[in-house]
């Protein structure tokens, strides 16, 4: 039976845009197996202020934030971590008594599987990161941060790629050309289950199989078919699900400051990712 | 095994300088009977304006209001429902799409049981109602609209009593003298649990044994030493116990749509007053 709700029991919370049901399910789902007095509920708002206010003023320990409010909020905290300042972007918040510290866990967890994956660094490997929105930038501002160095940003649209490639120092091109880096990423909608382009390959054939690693930062499926080629051509794969897993254990620990083992983690975020 | 929280599931709340866990038990049960997709929780604050907007940009469905919130709340909300306005405390805020509206469920919970247990009205009953804070206010003018007009406002505060009197219509004594009136109300801490006077009765023996009803605001112990001796002499009694389980009840009802049968409410206010 679980513990039932008291007035000590702490609220963490998220605001997004379109809410969803995978923050919620992620962590409840560790707060039963971890024991923790805690409960995670997910919201929507039309006054991002007046939000983040009631998040100070009531005490809520932690709030995630999605599209439309990682930019848009940063005004309302009171302090930012490194993770965040970096790409100007905040997907979590954490209350201390009333002072808001913003993070990108996004970015934590894209630097981390870099590392765990062991992607050969910096000197020894070109890439290709295509796409250029807010989670690209996390993308790109943790390899930039790993070391690498030799990377283009693919974006159709080229005002937004080139601010991109300039602002992490990469370059910026338009078309793929006759590219054939180590790395690939994906960071658009190409292969996303339900899009318009769910069956699609972010990247040729000839290019993944002249690749040494593939990273699809898209969730659903957990098996993209640029992640499935890849996987079948013994590629290195590092996946959106694994992406998604990590970025809300490093919020799990931020506002319990208790880590899950990778096992809980994993089936938590099987929990949280069941239909 | 009770309903996972998910992103469509409805907030409720309370804010209290000393939050209690009451509402918490109280609510959460009858959400799980009744199969309610809601949670209730406990908080307070420090900053009561940023709390309530943080209500209404978060959609939290309702709001509980205990000391010492109850008047301050009033210029953040929207409108005053009629047993608020009259007394000018609120102790529920209903928010339906982001329009707030304050009510008062203690005036409304003793109102209706000077109804339910035909309290004699008006014209043939006298009363003496002990105590002049905010929920003494909450009973006079429940008393007030009921019909009583031949009331005394017993308090030893001269400033608080003649005023909470005349507001209502009813006379202020600092002292019983040789009152013997027909309904008897306690409105003071006399007779609860772990205060300085729990041993001790609001009214006299000889002033009880002439009554035909005492009401007795205090809700821990449900039986009070007042409650007690009444209910020894075959005096119709009206508890604090009832007065919390019903307002709560009032407040569940606005919140929800849907009233729990007096049955629910009973083991519910079981179940929430249990150690």
């Amino acid at each position: 039976m679980p513990r039932p709700i008291s007035k000590d029991t702490q609220l963490c919370m998220s605001l997004a845009g379109r809410p969803g049901n995978f923050g919620t399910r992620f962590h409840n789902f560790l707060y039963e197996e971890l024991g923790l007095d805690y409960l995670y509920k997910a919201f929507t708002t039309s006054d991002l202020g007046a939000a983040i206010g009631g998040v100070r003023a009531l005490g809520i320990r932690g709030c995630a934030l999605s599209m439309p409010f990682k930019e848009a909020c940063i005004g309302f905290l009171d302090e930012l971590d490194l993770s965040a300042a970096v790409i100007e972007s905040v997907n979590t918040i954490v209350n201390t008594d009333g002072w808001l510290r913003g993070y990108n866990t996004d970015y934590i967890a894209v630097a981390s599987l870099l590392r765990s994956h062991a992607v050969p660094p910096a000197s020894s490997s070109s890439f290709v990161l295509r796409g250029s929105g807010g989670m690209a930038k996390a993308v790109a501002f943790a390899l930039r941060d790993a070391g690498f160095r030799d990377g283009v940003i693919l974006a159709r649209n080229q005002e937004k790629g080139e601010a991109l490639a300039r602002s992490c120092g990469f370059r910026w091109q338009g078309e793929l050309g006759n590219l054939q880096p180590s790395l690939l990423i994906n960071v658009t909608p190409i292969g996303m289950a339900g899009g318009a382009e769910a069956d699609d390959l972010a990247f040729p054939p000839d290019v993944v199989a002249a690749a040494e690693t593939v990273f699809d930062v898209v969730a659903l499926p957990p098996e993209t078919p640029l992640i499935r080629l890849a996987g079948a051509e013994g590629k290195r794969v590092i996946t959106g699900a694994e992406v998604i897993a990590l970025q809300a254990a490093e919020q799990f620990v931020l506002y319990t400051g208790v880590r899950p083992s990778d096992e809980q983690v994993r089936r938590a975020a099987e929990y949280a990712s069941a239909p």
